[in-house]
């Protein structure tokens, strides 16, 4: 990987050690039991986790987005999980980062910071999943604070979390609407509704519901300006988006070690089934798509790093990488055979979670539609 | 459909009904108890299951492939667990009814195709997954009985089983190999370990490792010749290719019809996402995938029907059909979003389920070089 | 193939035969010098070509579609410009045996049929390809004729054929618009521009534009119902859309033919290269395109046989055997490496051929929404 | 694309002026004609074309690779006729700087980076294409010289060049095999026949068959040691991958600049088909391949640059950009449907041009096997 510094080459192999010797061994254990080791995350906020895309002078680490993306792709690598708990922290505190007040920077973001508070982001609604902008969760002021009325769905963690960023229409007690507005919701504050939802991957984390009814939130708790939810949301999802494509190369990452090891080690026909023509192939394209997975993702990266808004080559890498993954995880489980469909082995769990790379933060549809109107200058969407 | 007759699009009509009415709405709960309603069975028998594959002179229903292969549809249409579940026990049925004697007919056949008594299909181990011949399982004789040593892996409900048909290399007490050979274990006779290894796909199955350790076994239960084992085996391969075939249509034709009434129903953007070109696009192919694998599938029963061998159809049909099933599924899903993610929704299952379909009997690059030989005159397999 | 019957297998060994000796040997010859045995076409209609889709009463054939389909697959696998000119040739006498009168019977249908006139199909214009009813050419009604101004383009062999028919919106002499119509246009009797313009694939067929320029033709060559032209072409492309897809299996079936042939002679690496397993991959993958092929293809045309409206069938025959003969095509080549770069070998006309399959009646995209919305119920066209 | 230095941007900016100056407006009647401009030639090594590839001191540029990579994706984009012409020129000056002494320097190399002699590369035989060591054309030493006796096979543009490097099997006068060698040969000083295969891709590029019949050569030819004829080739054949695989990045990127072109301005169903989302999917995919193949074959050049080896990288690059570029052409064509067929639109040049690029320089399915052996240590191919 020529492509990268001393000091990224050196990030790298620090937080895959750390991850291989005091994540990667429980993985399995975590994941049957649905638990999640919250109390480690503080230690992986020293390496650049959730501080790396906050300022110094906010209590970040202020990392440009190479070194939070090689970060993402080593999260991916060893554990989706993971991958997914530390980019969902990382987008609350940027958005904390970018719009909050005094206040609320001690209050959310210090906290969130050490590792002692945790956030949920919510934006999906039921019929808001691509069209995040179809908003229809309400906070109508109420005195000094709002009501809240409404739902939100595929809410990651919002069952071990502390508080949110909950996005809903605020309207005035006259019902005049003041548009789609960020607000802070404190699980010691206010009270709703969270169930989790069971789902096929990433089973050490909730997937959440969240039912508002009439749920008093203080106005206080509002975050940025009211009607500037979606612009906020939209910054956040625009890092999100690269930090799930470089999770995915992470993920393809593990499916190509994990295929050549076992292709190596496992004989039939009298040989190890490494020395035949159609694994080969398999392994090849699997190596293929990490490679270019990777490059494309890094190469947003350093567009954001050089100040360019890098909203075409996020969503380009965030639809690339997501669907290799998925075929890399294919691949990679056929490579096993029978060995592959069972728990036991990690291909089993690369498959599973690799099936979500492509629709959060976007499907790969929304990214096509995207990438077609910025070559082409023509909505397809509507 | 024109080319079902009268009397097959009747089984068909009939079957579906049934499994719409009796079956499906408890498949859900099942699966997430791991639980498999066994005594359901005979009543499904009732329409060919197990029996179909038996004369009638033996008790069987003596159906023909395409009657079969209809009922192998239905049941992977409604659910995997089942469609294997039946797969299986239909193996054992017809493997018995070509070998076993009297004695063997009265005490394994005739109950299981009553429902009273279930076997599992012992073939594959550790070490000979696709290279099935490389049995190293053992059964040496003793006395009047054969004493058993090694492990068989991945076998089919061996947990909820009464006996199976186990392929060993026999060995007279002097030693001489007698070759692999099939011979009937009772678990109310002979003691052999038996557990689950938890896996992804068809959770209300398990999936087993048999350990035999010294089992004594009567020699009186050895079907068929000795030495015949892999020929016996064999045969009842090229109708599980089939019926794995027509199983992974029928879990095609699930995800076609879920993804239509998902798609006309789920509205973004200020329409049903029916009227999208993107998500058409996935639905054609899913409903493409469907057809030209359903018709596979029927031309290899037919080619069977008609006295043909019908190796390399049955083949072609496991190759496609098991690889369009996977596609067809990726797809359903992907028409979700994060819908499909959600053990609530049926295309959850059935993404996990048919990662199963290019594996077993033969995995795709097992098929490929099974045909290339056809075609080509060349073994590339060695 | 079981599915055919004993009439069905017994046309097609005739006509394969017959192609084989008197077509196939020249095939080369004529591609390379651009020319066209059109003195051999009539002892094709005696197999049913082009009579086969007109009623015996009307000195036509009457064959079932799966007759006519087997033609079209046996063509195809022989040399596309054939397939090309006997289907529009086809095209045209349907459409003349839908809509002449007893008058334009005589002069044009009967002559056709006894290949002593060719037809060209005069649909497409320059901003009318997948929008069909987009047509701009205009006959303004003057006296007891029309005078035609406007272009077509891509009419196959129009620069060889005697008559045609255009498609062309009509205008009173008061300027009523009377929708598109379709009208008769004799080059014995009307000037016209016509001039090929140079094309890829079927390098012996012409593709031309048609220039109008107040081109006269007398009334009595309106052919059918004056607006009735778009229904009349719809159904011509119906069936187009099948003859098209069974060309393309006799397309993909003589790749599979030749690729079979190459890599068993092939040497490489001390072995015929059909002992790799990567070179069987490529021709199983071609094998198995072809079967699918065939058997939807032939589904169509039992549906039509049976009195099915048949439009989704057709539709589906011609999305995926035009696709599936684009990508056989290429890996034929890929089979043959350098070698198939070479005019000499035949897959370099077939993947140039090929590479027509997915785009005249109806691309893939608009079959795919055409699908979309019978599937669906919702039109994305618009 | 930020990972260009200003030097590259540079030279990338003043090529393509000059390509799109110079060149291009005569493309279409060069390829027509089948005709070359090899007066050009010079000004282009002026950018650093064949010169870049060969130090300082003998005459050369001495470019990096990335810069050398630049010029090849300039060239791909503009004309593949160039961009092999040149490649194939480049092959043969860094193979004669490798290995040419004084003399051979003088009389080849020199002329050759002027532009004032053409040399051709003559590896390939009709026996030996994947498997390049099995060179079986014979020179035999006899006095002070060899007699040659053999053939090659499509060698480029040997019609129109003054020499060539042939590799041959050298016998000692005695039968003694020193091994494969590369030989000089001067067109005008032996005489061997020379006769064009006529192909599909490139038609401003003969592939010859040269044809060896006692073919007399000096013994001063011999280039390099004796025996050390396919290291000296397969060193060539390394940067020979690379640049491949950057002449398939430029027609990619030719591909899309060609496909928005035409989709912006061509109108359908009353708005430009830019607007229909299955286009822009298509338009999408186009994009995502050539910037994912242009980033893999960047990191290929920077590998070399970095002094390592880059095999794995450069056969990477020449497998993925090679497939891409195939795919990419499809797309392209599909987009203009039935106008892409028509010899009047770049992309009918664009599909059969792309079709070599994965066949020369190793196929896809020798790449395959080579970076599997890399990257499991087991070699399939035998």
């Amino acid at each position: 990987m020529p492509e990268l510094n001393d000091e990224e080459r050196a990030l790298r192999d620090a937080v895959r050690s750390f991850l291989e010797k005091k994540v990667a061994p429980d993985v399995a254990a975590h994941e049957r039991a649905r638990t999640f080791p919250w109390e480690l995350l503080p230690q992986l906020y020293e390496f650049g986790y959730v501080r790396g895309g906050v300022p110094e002078a906010e209590g970040g680490d202020e990392l440009s987005m190479m070194m939070q993306a090689i970060l993402m792709e080593e999260a991916g690598r060893c554990w989706g999980s993971l991958r997914t708990t530390v980019n969902v922290q990382g987008m609350v505190a940027r958005t904390l980062s970018a719009a909050a007040d005094a206040g609320q920077r001690a209050r959310f973001l210090a906290p969130l910071l050490e590792g002692r508070r945790f956030g949920w982001f919510g934006l999906t609604e039921p019929d808001a999943g691509s069209d995040a902008g179809a908003v229809r969760t309400v906070a109508r002021r109420k005195g000094d604070g709002y009501v809240v009325n409404g739902s939100k769905i595929y809410i990651t963690n919002a069952l071990g979390c502390d508080f949110g960023i909950l996005f809903a229409r605020v309207l005035e007690e006259d019902g005049t609407d003041r548009g789609v507005t960020a607000i802070l919701v404190d699980a010691a504050e206010s009270r709703f509704g969270v169930h989790d939802i069971p789902h096929m991957p990433l089973r050490s984390t909730t997937s959440c519901e969240l039912t508002f009814d009439d749920t008093v939130i203080p106005a206080a708790n509002v975050l940025g300006d009211l009607g500037g939810g979606l612009s906020l949301a939209m910054k956040a999802v625009n890092v999100g988006r690269l930090n799930m494509a470089m999770g995915a190369v992470g993920l393809s990452q593990a499916c190509l070690e994990e295929a050549i090891r076992f292709c190596r080690q496992r004989e039939q026909f009298g040989k190890p089934i490494a020395a035949f023509q159609l694994v080969q192939q398999m392994v090849v394209e699997i190596a293929t798509l990490t490679e270019t997975s990777r490059l494309l993702g890094h190469r947003a990266a350093r567009a954001l790093d050089a100040g360019e808004p890098g909203r075409y080559e996020c969503s380009m890498a965030k639809l690339y990488c997501g669907e290799s993954a998925g075929r890399a995880a294919t691949l990679a489980l056929q490579v096993h055979g029978g060995a592959g469909l069972m728990e036991e082995s990690p291909v089993e769990r690369y498959f599973r979670d690799a099936r979500e790379a492509t629709i959060p933060e976007g499907t790969s549809q929304i990214q096509i539609l995207h990438l077609g109107k910025a070559l082409l200058g023509h909505s397809a969407l509507r």
